[in-house]
């Protein structure tokens, strides 16, 4: 056993690891494409049919960009700030089997390619199944006693939740000219109008520093804290500042198109 | 790319395919066991540190039970009575490639096992990755404007919810009989106490009968409709009967320990 055939490779407005979201909830305007191919036999088109009635999907895929499975049983957990949890506790992609898992919105389906928003798949990323969201077997049901929706899910205090504290994020006015720029000429892409602005905006909002240099900075050893990120075509630099307060903000600085 | 490390197999009360729920949440007094066993240089205790904090954990799976990946685009659902539907837009086992997706309660973990409750795995599945179930992340997100707790979330006609229809399940009495006795000697059993009686419940509740059979009852080709059903070590009998008025209805006729 073991082998699996690759599955579509997943487009996605995410260029690159640094900048995807850990998980798509937390950038719901990225957009991804998934042009199914299947083996001899099968018909993209059949095994689809249906599949239009649901809002949401799972991918399940490959965690390709690792090029390893797992060495330690456990991983730095990013919220933690160097804490560490059991790979098994966490989402983390160094895992026995390299195996992810997200929910994604299914737009639309467009003959063999399913439309796809709230992605956090890097582009290229192999795609080996496909299921459909059902909440009646998907969200923990509530045992008798216990309130909905939520009621008996217990996660632990230092898993992020929806009241997360998030990064300010703000542009300079050459970068805001640069997106306005990009959403009026831009018919080929991925994300439309004003979503690469607000996509970008909620990934650095997640803060998607890797740990290391974030320690880093902390501790003086890296002054200026200035990144590039990828997302749908261009490249976004940007800064991360330390408040009087010891919170931090990150500077859209300038977003030009990436040249390949 | 494609090979997977196998993982360790579910023990689980379900001890064949016949009976096992669509999905755990069909039978949460459903029990199961994950004995972790890693590979050279993993600790299965340090790899699920943390884990203990979360109430639900998904399992994904090999459909092992299949020998072989899916054939057809579609599949019949059975909730459609013999309707069909792309095989993306079902749960079927039979898949391009044969993943299973599972959320299960995690009621303990004791050293390097993971107790487990509303499990839909039969007894032997191989589990090749575990994650922690997190609500931010794996429960759709409302967007502006939509309701809570499944604003947005929109699931076709022909999937069954919370309010399906359910066959009544009844006992004779000396079916009633043998469970009590099983409840009063069981101790190295998987479904303590009144479990398996309830257990045995949700899942004729839930219509295990495979499509083709039901139809044969229904066209008069078969006309008792008789099934085994192995659970936690008991045979037990049960008969579908149709009233006057169409609807169906399951009795336990009889309940035996399975002698191996």
């Amino acid at each position: 056993m073991g082998s699996l055939s690759r599955g579509p490779r997943a487009q996605s407005c995410w260029e690159q690891k640094f900048g995807a979201p850990r998980q798509g909830a937390l950038a719901p305007d990225a957009r991804g494409l998934l042009r199914l191919e299947l083996r001899d036999g099968l018909d993209a088109e059949h095994a689809t049919d249906g599949l239009e009635g649901y809002s949401h999907i799972w991918l399940i895929w490959l965690c390709s960009l690792n090029g390893h499975q797992a060495t330690n049983s456990k991983v730095r957990v990013p919220r933690l700030r160097g804490g560490r949890a059991g790979i098994f506790a966490t989402r983390t992609p160094f895992r026995p089997n390299p195996i992810g898992l997200s929910l994604v919105r299914l737009d639309r389906i467009d003959g063999a390619t399913l439309h796809l928003s709230g992605i956090d798949l890097v582009n290229g990323t192999p795609v080996i199944d496909i299921k459909p969201y059902v909440p009646w077997y998907d969200a923990p049901r509530p045992l008798a006693g216990e309130q909905p929706p939520l009621g008996g899910v217990r996660v632990p205090s230092w898993v992020p939740g929806a009241e997360s504290l998030r990064l300010e994020v703000s542009f300079t006015s050459a970068a805001e000219e640069a997106l306005s720029l990009h959403s009026n000429h831009n018919s080929t892409r991925l994300l439309e109008g004003e979503a690469l602005k607000s996509t970008l905006r909620q990934s650095l909002e997640a803060d998607p520093r890797p740990l290391y240099r974030w320690r880093r900075q902390q501790s003086g050893k890296e002054s200026v804290a200035e990144y590039e990120l990828q997302v749908d075509g261009m490249l976004a630099s940007c800064r991360f500042e330390r408040n009087c307060d010891g919170s931090e903000n990150v500077v859209v600085t300038s977003v030009a198109r990436l040249t390949s």
